[in-house]
C-alpha cells in the first residue's frame, strides 16, 4: 500500500464512529483524572494509578493527533480547532511543563476537546461566537460608559472610600459589579452616606448601565430570533408560491383549453374556404 | 353485569368532572394536613384530628388507584403520570415508612399529584419538559465550562481561599452562585485581594458564563416562540391560499364563460354548415 | 334647563382637555403633600399650610366625583375604575380615618388616580392584567413547586437553621428569595455545610426554580410580541391581497376584453345569417 | 481661493478617513491621559510629560472645532451631537475650570466624543434613545409605583427601620433598590421581623414590580424585534408579490395571444365578407 492508500485508510478510520466516540471517551477519563488529581487525600492513595491513567489518556491523545496529521497533511493546520487540539496536547511536552504550575493548570483546557470533538457542540460554539460581532457596537458602548463613570468615581470618590474607588482598577470593578447588579448598593453606600448627591450618580449609572445591557441582551436575542424567523418565512414564502403555480397552471391550462378550441374553429372556418 | 361492564362502568365514573373534582380537593387537604404537620404547636393541640384527616385522604387515593387500575388494567403503567401516582401513594406502605424521615419527607411528593390530575397542569409539564432536549447542547456546554473553570480554580486558589475554592466540590459550587449572579464579587474578593490578575480570569468567567446562560435562556424562549409563529405562519398562509383560491375560481368561471361563449359560436357555424 | 340638560352639560364639562388636566395637577399636588406629610422637620415649620392644600386637594376630588356621579348615575359604577376612584377618596371621610395609622396610609392610593385618570396609563394597565391569565397555570407550577420544597425543607433543615428553616412561613419566604436569586448562596450555606447533600437539594431548586421563572416570563414575553405579530401579519396578509386583487382585476379585465372580442364576432356571424 | 472655495475644501478635509482616524485616535489618547491622571504615583513620576500630552490633544480638538465651525458655519449648531462636541472642548476654557474639582471631572466626558465621532456608535445611541419614548408609559407605572409604596412604607416602617424607611428619601431608594433585586431581603428582613405581616407588602412588591420591570424589558424587546420583523415582512411581501406579478404576466401573455388568435379569426371572417 503506497502513501496515498495509507492516508485514505487512516482518513476513514478517524471518521469512523467509533473512533470519535474512543477519543470521547478518553477525554472524559482525561477529565475524570484532572479532577481527581486536585484531591491530595485520593492522590495521596491512588496517585500511582491516577497518574498512570493519565498518562495513557495521554499516549491515546497523541497517537490520535499523529493520524489527523498523517491523514490530513498541510490541510491540518487549516482548521482552527485542529489547531487548539494540538497546543492543548502539546503543553504537556513543554520541558518543566509538568512542574510549573501554570502549564499544570492550562492541562485542564483538554477538556475543552469535547467541544472541539463532538460535532454537535462545535456548532453551537461556532453560532455562540458567530453572535458576538452582533453586539459589537453596544458592548464597545457599555465599555466607554464603564471608564467614563470610573474616571469619574475615582476623581470624586477615591478619598471618600478607597476600598472601590480608591484608583481606576477599583472603580472599573466596583462599577462591573454594579452592572451585573450584584450587591451595587453595599458598594455604593458608604459612599453615598458621605455625599447624598451621589445617589444620583449611582441611580443613574444603575439605570443607564442596565439599559444599555438589555440592548446587549436584546441584541443576541434579535439575532438568534432572527436566524430562525428567515427559516420559517422562507418555507412560508414557498409553501405561497408552490400554491400559486398551482393557480397559474390551472389558469393557463383552461386559456390553452380554450386556445385550442378557438384553433379548432379557425380549423373549420379554414376548411370550408 | 360482568368485568368488561363493571370496567366501564368505573372509566365513566373516573372521567366525571365531580370525581375529578374530588379527588383534586383531597390531594389539596392533603397538602394543607402536610403542612400543618411542620408546625409541633399546631400538632400538640390537634395532632390526632390532623393525622385522622390525613389517613382519610390516604384511603381515598388508594381507592382512587384501585378504580383506576382495575378500569385500565394493564394500560394503567403506559403512563408515566400514572406511574407517578401510584408510587407517591405507595411511599405511605412501606414498612416503616412513617417511622423513617426521607420516607415521611417523601409524602409531600403526593402535592405533585395536582401536576398530573389537572389536565392543563399536565399540559404545561408536559412544555416545559419538551423544551429540554433543544438546550441540551448548550447546558453541555455550560456543564464543561464551569467543570474546566473548577478543577482551575481549585488548583490556582485553593491555597488562598479554601472556604470557596478548597476542593473541587467547593470550587464547582462556588462557580455555580458567581453563574447566577448572586454576591458573586464576594466570593471573589478574597481570592483577588491576594492575586490582582484573579479579577481577570473572574471577570472573564463572568462575562462567558453570562454569555452562555443567556443563550440558553435564549434557545428556550426562541424555541417557544417557533411554536406560536409556525401557528400564525400556518394561519396566515391559509388566509393568503383561501384568498388566492378564490381568485382562481373567479378567473377560471371567466374562462369558462369565454368557452361557452365559444361554444356557442362553434355551434352556431356547425348548424350553418 | 332640565335635569337631561344639565347632565348632557355636566358630561361635556368632565371630558373637556382642561377639566381633566386639572383633576391630573390636583392628583399631583396631592401626592406631593402626602410626600412632604411624611416629613416631621417640614410639617413642624409647614404644617398648617400643608394640611389646608391637602383639604383644599380633597375637596376638588370630592366636587369631580359628584360631577361625575350626576352625570352618569348609575352607570357610574359600572367601570371598576370609577368605583376604585370613590373608594379612595371615600376613605377620607370613614369615622376615625384621619386618626388611624391604617387609614391614613390607604390616603396615598389617591396617587392610584394617575392610572384611572390618564387614558394611556389606563390602557398600560389594562394591557398589563391582561397578561396575568396566560401565566396561570406556570404561576401555579411555580406556587406547588415553592410549597413542595417549604414543607421539605422545613422537615429536613428546621432543627439545623431554625432562622431561614424553622417554620413554614420562614422555609416559604427563604425559598420565594432563593427563588428571586437574591443573596440565596448566604440562605442555603449554614444549612448546606452541616448536611453536604443539601447542595444538591437546593442547586436542583434553583436550576428548576429558575426554569419556572424564565418560562413564566418567556410566556408573558411571547403573548405581548403575538399580539404585536398578529397586526404585523394581517397588515402583510392585507398587502398581499390587495396586492393579489389587482392582478386578479386585470386577468379579468383580459378576459372581459376578449369576450367582448368573440362577442363581435358573434354578432358579425349573427349579421351574415 | 475665496471663503466659499475655502469652506469647500475644509468640508471635504473633514470627511477624509485619515482625518476622522486622527480624531478618534486623539480621543483615545486624551481618554488614557485622564485616566493616568487619577494615579497619584504615575503623576508624581511622568506628571509633566502626561499633562503636555494631554495640552497637546486639547489644541487637536480645538483645531479640529474651528475646521468644523468654519466649514458648517450657522448649520453647525444645528446638530446636537456638535453641540455637545463644542460643550465638552470648551469646558477646558472656563476660568478657573482646571482648578474646580467638578469641571475637573467633567473633561472625562470628551471620551464620550467617540460615540458623536464614529458613525457606527452614533446610530446605535440613536437607536437606544429612539426606544425610550415607547416605555414610557410603563416607566411612569413604575414610578409611581415607587413613590406610592414609598410613602407608604416611610409612614408604616419608618420608626422600626429608620436607616432604610427613615425619611422618603431613604425609602425611595431602598426600593428601588429591592427593584433591582439586590439583596433585597437583608434590606426587608429588619422590618419584617417586628411586624411579621410586612412580608406581604413587601414580597407583593416584589411580584408587582419585578412584573412591571418584565414588561418594562418586554416593551424594548418588542419594539426592537418589531423593527426586526417589518424588514423581514416587506422583503418576504416582495418577494411573494414579485412571484406573483411573473404569474400575472404569464397569464396575461396566454389572454393576449388567444387575443391575437381570435382578432386572425375576425380578419379571416371579414376577409371572407
Amino acid at each position: 500500500m503506497d502513501v496515498r492508500g495509507a492516508r485514505q485508510a487512516v482518513e476513514q478510520l478517524i471518521d469512523r464512529p467509533w473512533f470519535q466516540g474512543t477519543v470521547i471517551a478518553v477525554i472524559l477519563v482525561n477529565a475524570a483524572v484532572l479532577g481527581f488529581e486536585t484531591s491530595e487525600s485520593w492522590m495521596a492513595e491512588h496517585g500511582d494509578a491516577t497518574h498512570a491513567i493519565g498518562w495513557a489518556t495521554l499516549v491515546v491523545f497523541v497517537v490520535e493527533l499523529a493520524l489527523r496529521l498523517f491523514a490530513e497533511g498541510w490541510r491540518f493546520w487549516r482548521s482552527g480547532w485542529n489547531v487548539f487540539d494540538f497546543f492543548v496536547v502539546a503543553i504537556a511536552f513543554v520541558p518543566g511543563g509538568q512542574a510549573s504550575g501554570v502549564l499544570r493548570v492550562l492541562r485542564i483546557l483538554r477538556v475543552l476537546r469535547l467541544l472541539s470533538t463532538i460535532r454537535s457542540m462545535r456548532s453551537v460554539v461556532a453560532a455562540l461566537i458567530a453572535t458576538i460581532p452582533g453586539m459589537g457596537s453596544i458592548a464597545a458602548l457599555l465599555v466607554i460608559l464603564l471608564y467614563v463613570s470610573a474616571v469619574m468615581s475615582t476623581e470624586l470618590f477615591g478619598a471618600t472610600d478607597p476600598e472601590h474607588f480608591g484608583n481606576l482598577g477599583s472603580s472599573l470593578l466596583s462599577l462591573f459589579q454594579v452592572t451585573t447588579g450584584d450587591d451595587w448598593a453595599n458598594v455604593v453606600r458608604p459612599t453615598a452616606d458621605a455625599h447624598p448627591w451621589a445617589w444620583g450618580f449611582f441611580v443613574g449609572f444603575v439605570v443607564i448601565s442596565t439599559y444599555v445591557v438589555l440592548n446587549l441582551f436584546i441584541a443576541v436575542a434579535v439575532e438568534a430570533l432572527d436566524r430562525q424567523t428567515e427559516e420559517d418565512n422562507s418555507e412560508m414564502v414557498d409553501e405561497v408560491e408552490h400554491h400559486m403555480d398551482e393557480s397559474t397552471t390551472a389558469i393557463l391550462a383552461a386559456i390553452e383549453d380554450l386556445k385550442r378550441q378557438v384553433s379548432a374553429l379557425e380549423a373549420r372556418l379554414e376548411a370550408r374556404d
